[in-house]
């Protein structure tokens, strides 16, 4: 467990410098769930061809069984062809909310970490039914390197946020182009299921992810993943 | 928490005698998910009018943060006018299962139980998007009343399982008609992600569901729900 005022003490803020023999692991125990937004970038809306701008937050859940580290290899499950990244600005909370009104959402928020939503997309959107099947994949939901508390992010609506695949910059947006703003996603989340201290939130991905190129582009075996925010570190991994 | 071998020793096998000061919890602590498959009864699936049979099992995931004791209250969302019951076979997982052969599969199992997949069909079906808002809210998973080991249970494939609201019988089914059988359901879960010790599969609900009467019959405050699975006991909630 790497703490944070290790990280400002050592003014190494964006990369942790880590032995070979040392492995860092998610900095939050293992959350009750994990509640992700789909479709929260327009621009990401655009290339996925999905469906139109949605009206009300669309939420999935990923399986908790998915955490991994921020630097852990990820696993491209057996007889996938469409592993695909996803960078998200996630939500830690805080405390129990049950019907929180968005004015107050802020209070049951405990901070923030970086969270790759990696997906297969064959099985999220061809093998019938919910999505969960692309989503929850062993090692498919990276969270760190550390949980940033509130009041250590000057202002969430405006965190650069970006992805690499071999050093290849592939998504590259901003979170002031979030549809559906943290408070708003935390409220809404609170009216359908009581949110718990540890229950993660996270936001949704911008543009940029494999499935929006023509022809698509997906992962394989030795690609390197790398995906930061601002303010939240830097994660990296190898597929295998 | 009632122990099965006292109920085996009470001849009380299918009703649990309880103090009105007691409660009953859920058999199993906290799972690590609730992997629940949709349209898994052909006359379930007739009547939802929601597809056609699919042809591989549809999956969503429950939040764990909903289950409930099997005599607890069941509480009717805000703003909800369409709660409705679903009474399930539901496995229990016995030790790690990852890319498990369907032949294979029943050595990961270590019991059953009754789950009573309450679900919102507005917030589930009309709110846009995946399931998980109509299936996660509190109190929607009631579990129990205890785990029968695999060995309790002399055919997985004849049970009869029923349901009434306000005694009138609503559901009558038998897990003869599952589309997709237990020893498939885990092994092809298990090819998207691992499933450990205390993970729950709920294998789907037959017809008799309120969103298939013509016009649809909703849960009100005051309803009282009684299920039962043939060796797994009995299930009453009342809606509050």
């Amino acid at each position: 467990m790497l703490r944070l005022d290790n990280w400002i003490r050592n003014n190494k803020k964006e990369r942790p410098i880590l032995s070979d023999k040392l492995r860092l692991g998610p900095p939050v125990k293992k959350p009750g769930k994990i509640v992700c937004t789909g479709l929260n970038y327009e621009d990401h809306i655009k290339e996925s061809n999905l469906a139109a701008t949605p009206k009300e937050p669309i939420l999935f859940l990923k399986a908790t069984s998915a955490i991994s580290g921020p630097y852990d290899d990820v696993i491209i499950p057996l007889n996938s062809k469409k592993t695909d990244w996803e960078v998200e600005l996630a939500v830690v909370i805080g405390k129990r909310a049950s019907y929180v009104e968005e004015t107050r959402a802020m209070d049951y928020v405990a901070g923030y970490l970086i969270l790759n939503d990696y997906s297969e997309r064959e099985f999220q959107l061809e093998k019938g039914g919910q999505w969960v099947k692309g989503k929850s994949c062993d090692t498919f939901a990276p969270i760190g390197p550390f949980l940033a508390t509130k009041d250590e992010i000057r202002d969430i609506n405006n965190l650069h946020l970006w992805l690499k695949v071999n050093n290849e910059l592939m998504q590259d947006g901003n979170t002031s182009n979030l549809i559906f703003k943290v408070p708003f996603l935390v409220s809404y989340i609170s009216k359908f299921m009581t949110l718990v201290s540890g229950d993660i939130i996270s936001t949704g991905t911008p543009s940029g992810v494999g499935l929006g190129f023509n022809p698509p582009r997906y992962l394989k075996k030795g690609d390197v993943v790398e995906l930061g925010i601002d303010g939240l570190g830097v994660q990296k991994q190898m597929l295998i």
